[in-house]
């Protein structure tokens, strides 16, 4: 970028640049904190597991353990623990993979979906109200920049996206 | 919130925040997974310990170990195990607190505040290219409106803080 240095008078843009990048790591970590703090208190759950029911609920023929890993940036044996926990749990269920004998996938039961329909709208809830110091004037505007600054990095980053 | 629905025409607000927040957490999580890479990649090192390090290089008279645990949200284990290497190679030292046998500090070396020096210039060099997309226009209204996310996030989650 070769803007002219307009934003701050006099203190160069790659600091006013690291200023936003601490903001943005700091306002990202608030909210997932309290979103693993709320899943905790209100439904004994924690956040890869919200995560792994959510990548589940939009599959509804199932997923396979390593399907869900590649989505979720979580690791193998993550998710295969949690899978087993819904299953004894009796909110998932484990499927063969046809010709694939070693294979298993993953998806909801009825009452998994019920339980995950549940926290999902809660989980809505609290965005809206963590994320409420954004006004709905402001939110077109910072989502417009935040795509910008993805795309800049994918761009950038070409391998780690 | 109860400021009228204008930012998209059909769409709730909650769900506008939702994708918004969707956004935030994933350039977050961009940004970092490729300041992780870079620090591993120019100067086999980590996250936490570029952290750590950092804490260290703005106390001149050392930390205790309880006290860098706190600034970083890093467990105690990892920031012991941590500044076992930095005093390996040299780059910290560990001090006697006097009046508790039990206790240390710990500073970063001459040569500790050199290495850091060359990581942090290069850090804020990255941040400003992988922050590029954000033109130098749109660093000042970004930042106010993340300052507000913060200022209502604190107000909303004061234990969390």
């Amino acid at each position: 970028m070769t803007a002219p240095q307009t934003a701050q008078q006099s203190e160069p843009l790659s600091k006013t640049r690291l200023r936003l990048w601490l903001k943005l790591l700091k306002a990202s970590a608030g909210v997932e904190a309290e979103l693993r703090r709320r899943l905790r208190t209100e439904f004994n759950s924690t956040l890869p597991r919200f995560d792994v029911m959510a990548a589940l609920a939009r599959a509804p023929d199932g997923l396979r353990m390593s399907e869900i890993s590649e989505r979720l940036r979580v690791s193998n044996g993550n998710v295969t623990g949690i899978i087993e926990r819904l299953v004894d749990e009796g909110l998932a269920l484990r499927l063969a993979v046809p010709g694939d004998r070693r294979a298993t996938r993953a998806r909801l039961t009825a009452e998994g979906q019920q339980v995950f329909k549940a926290q999902a709208a809660a989980h809505e809830i609290w965005i809206d109200e963590l994320l409420g110091g954004i006004s709905s004037e402001d939110l077109g505007p910072l989502s417009t920049r935040l795509d910008q600054l993805l795309s800049h990095l994918e761009q950038d980053t070409p391998d780690a996206q």
